[in-house]
């Protein structure tokens, strides 16, 4: 990776990057393009991180195709596919980590995956200082690993800009991930129940505005629409500020909030959000 | 500091860098002097870090002076001299934080000061991210930070060389350190022990090699001298592998061994320690 990057001689170029854990879709395709469309150079790096695994999850079995990864990533604009071993990323005996403290990590996936954005803020910390770009692009599907990223490059003054980009779907409204192949047949149908929850209670706060904007009718809303499918088992509903991940009782003017929800199907656990704020009139 | 770095045009230039917490002494002097001979640029930071001092520490009291910190940077060949607020380092809410885990950061002075390094392994990524330097100096007086940042360097791939430099002395032996200030003059005068001890441990194992390498036995000679003197409290007295700080039982050959000390004189905490080995025949 160091060789690729000397190679091509980056001084003056504005280098963008992707960091994924491959078997890429959609979603990173447009993080792709987008990083593509604003720099001079765009590495993307596959690298499925066993340190934001926790024993038990699906780190083995997730789905891994290098060289579809490889043709992809270059089709739509990369200069360079980053694709290192465990123990290049982690030396034998390493034991240093980066970690966002309080509240932040340990609210919506935090309950269930307690030591998962450690391994996310230690390995991106780990990749931006061998790729060191000038711009990371995230997927805003994974909006508390988006904020918390954000929040470390910023305490740590690290000197990458972190851009988010918007969630990817399926026709039918399915966030792309690369464990929806994870899903049977009839699962894959009851899943779009997460966009059509969030995008209820959108509209109902949409229709109302303040009258609307109370956070536990809205999530009420979400909740009731996500229990109507037989095969969905709620992990979380959860509206907390989308900056800060603090509590919130109502949808403020000018502040946007964070609508996240994870849920199982099966042994599939799946999550999506919606940003949710009332238009100033 | 970010103009400052800009206006150098630091293409093409070696960039050395020296962290200190200020009121400069002959250490902090040699480090600067090596900085400037290895580089084009040199940088100091003078930053007393809260985040490394615990309740009931010295961090209101520890000595500041970056008038003269300033002067005397610039005369031994510093050509910035950075010197950022707390609030600057760390901003409003910030909860991010770099640690090196496992014993390495239990052991010596981990044990009285725990969270010390972690706070040391924060302020340090946090300027290495500032300043960007392709070189760091930090004395060997420090010895446990020393090996404890060269760990965090890589095992974050951190993309800086550290450097170590020797301990530079009083003529009479004491170590220098901004500490030494809070001396009264009979701890000044018995403050010597340390490295008096040392160097008898020192002397003792040359004098035998293989025979005298029983740690057991070094530790004794050293504890037993620094008792010897009234004024002195051992708070540790150690030898571990001067690499990994593991426990060894003897000094191997071709194996460097660190014997370090920590020692209250009154209210002041002194370390100091030394690298022994046998050299090979």
């Amino acid at each position: 990776m160091k060789e690729a990057l000397a190679q091509a001689d980056r001084n003056q170029k504005r280098l963008g990057f992707v960091p994924t854990m491959g078997y890429l879709h959609e979603g990173h395709m447009s993080l792709i393009q987008k990083a593509k469309a604003e720099n001079d150079l765009v590495v993307v790096s596959v690298f499925v991180n066993p340190m934001q695994f926790s024993p038990g999850e699906d780190f083995e079995s997730y789905p891994r195709d290098i060289e579809r990864d490889y043709r992809l990533a270059i089709a739509v604009g990369a200069d360079i596919v980053f694709h290192p071993d465990v123990e290049e990323i982690y030396l034998p005996g390493a034991s240093a980590a980066v970690e966002v403290t309080g509240e932040m990590t340990r609210k919506l996936c935090g309950v269930s995956r307690p030591n998962h954005f450690r391994g996310v803020t230690t390995v991106v910390s780990i990749l931006f200082h061998i790729v060191r770009p000038d711009k990371a692009y995230f997927g805003q599907k994974d909006a508390q690993q988006l904020i918390i990223i954000k929040k470390m490059v910023r305490d740590l003054h690290i000197p990458v800009e972190v851009v988010g980009c918007p969630i990817v779907r399926e026709k039918d409204g399915l966030a792309r991930s690369s464990r929806n192949v994870y899903l049977k047949p009839e699962e894959r149908k009851a899943a779009v129940v997460l966009n059509r929850a969030l995008g209820i209670a959108e509209e109902y706060l949409r229709s109302g505005a303040e009258r609307n904007s109370d956070v536990e009718t809205l999530k009420n809303i979400i909740r009731d629409e996500i229990e109507s499918e037989p095969l969905a088992a709620i992990d979380y509903v959860e509206l907390l500020d989308g900056v800060t991940l603090e509590n919130v009782s109502t949808v403020l003017h000018g502040k946007e909030v964070l609508a996240a929800v994870a849920v199982r199907f099966g042994t599939t656990r799946l999550i999506d959000n919606r940003i949710l704020s009332i238009l100033r009139k």
